[in-house]
């Protein structure tokens, strides 16, 4: 039984969590985080105020991943539509991965139901920063409508993350030359 | 305490688990069901082996008003470009509705993170039949290629679905828009 709250069993949750809410869901109960952690839960209420801030947490703490997979380096002399693509052929290899479930904050906030609690308002936030790189290399690449082209590559991110996460859609070679049309379409060649 | 199996206790628990899992996901509990349903869990495990079962019936049952609400009537004379789009205007209507959570189809095998699992076969079943129907209006429509047409489109549905259903994306005058995108790409005008 650990009863003291060491440093790293803050970290170790949040992994917990992070992994375990991904492959089982947000439903997934304290008893079985706590347990893959191998935290007490006495301990885990020391660190967290509930589940749910728990939960939060690993989703904050997850963005850096999660962006960092996805946007291409800064410097890279990439045009704004190749560091658009960049961003889809991501998706691509990660949905071919045998863990990929998805995107997590789309999961979460699907699952939650419930978009003001804390975890579905930091999935909001991290992917508003998605939709922000869009707009902003939309403009930088001279869309007619930065805003509008925006919106619309959310719309084909998150379908395509789903489709892929629940096994329905083979997303290689096929998201990005659909990404491609839109770009074309918003004039940024 | 219903301790007979009345043939309307069947119906009730279709209905409840259609209501809950839609507002409150696939997690929600048997109690709540059977309360909901007004049905003893004893009568509800006489009419369903399990949980599951349930949940697949439920599914399979609401498919009729689910394709009902997006497909257009048949011989309305309609060219199939226009067939298409009903179904993206009809998510733009639905998705308006306060109760609207995006395709219950898509969430639940989100949620339920087990492509075998009994309801998750309902669901990619009927999902199937709307890639089947794009997929024929596609070829008739004259598309490059309505295999094509009929992912892209599936992968529009699916993201509008999400992201309207957590409330990040308003569709209206957005979303058969950006399908003509696509429709008009792909030849079909």
């Amino acid at each position: 039984m650990t009863t003291e709250v060491k440093p790293s069993s803050r970290e170790r949750l949040l992994e917990a969590a992070a992994a375990l809410t991904y492959s089982e869901g947000v439903n997934i109960g304290i008893e079985a985080l706590c347990k893959a952690a191998g935290v007490s839960k006495r301990s885990m209420y020391q660190l967290f105020t509930s589940k749910d801030d728990l939960l939060a947490a690993s989703l904050e703490r997850h963005a850096v991943a999660y962006v960092a997979g996805l946007l291409p380096a800064p410097d890279e002399g990439r045009t704004p539509r190749e560091r658009i693509l960049h961003v889809f052929e991501r998706v691509e290899s990660q949905s071919v991965e045998p863990e990929f479930h998805g995107c997590r904050y789309l999961s979460a906030q699907i699952e939650l139901k419930d978009q003001a609690h804390p975890a579905s308002r930091v999935a909001h936030r991290v992917k508003s920063e998605l939709t922000g790189y869009f707009r902003a290399e939309a403009e930088q690449g001279g869309a007619a409508d930065p805003d509008l082209l925006a919106r619309r590559l959310m719309l084909v991110f998150d379908g395509a993350s789903a489709r892929a996460g629940i096994g329905v859609e083979d997303l290689a070679g096929f998201l990005a030359p659909t990404v491609a049309v839109l770009l074309d379409t918003a004039g940024m060649r």
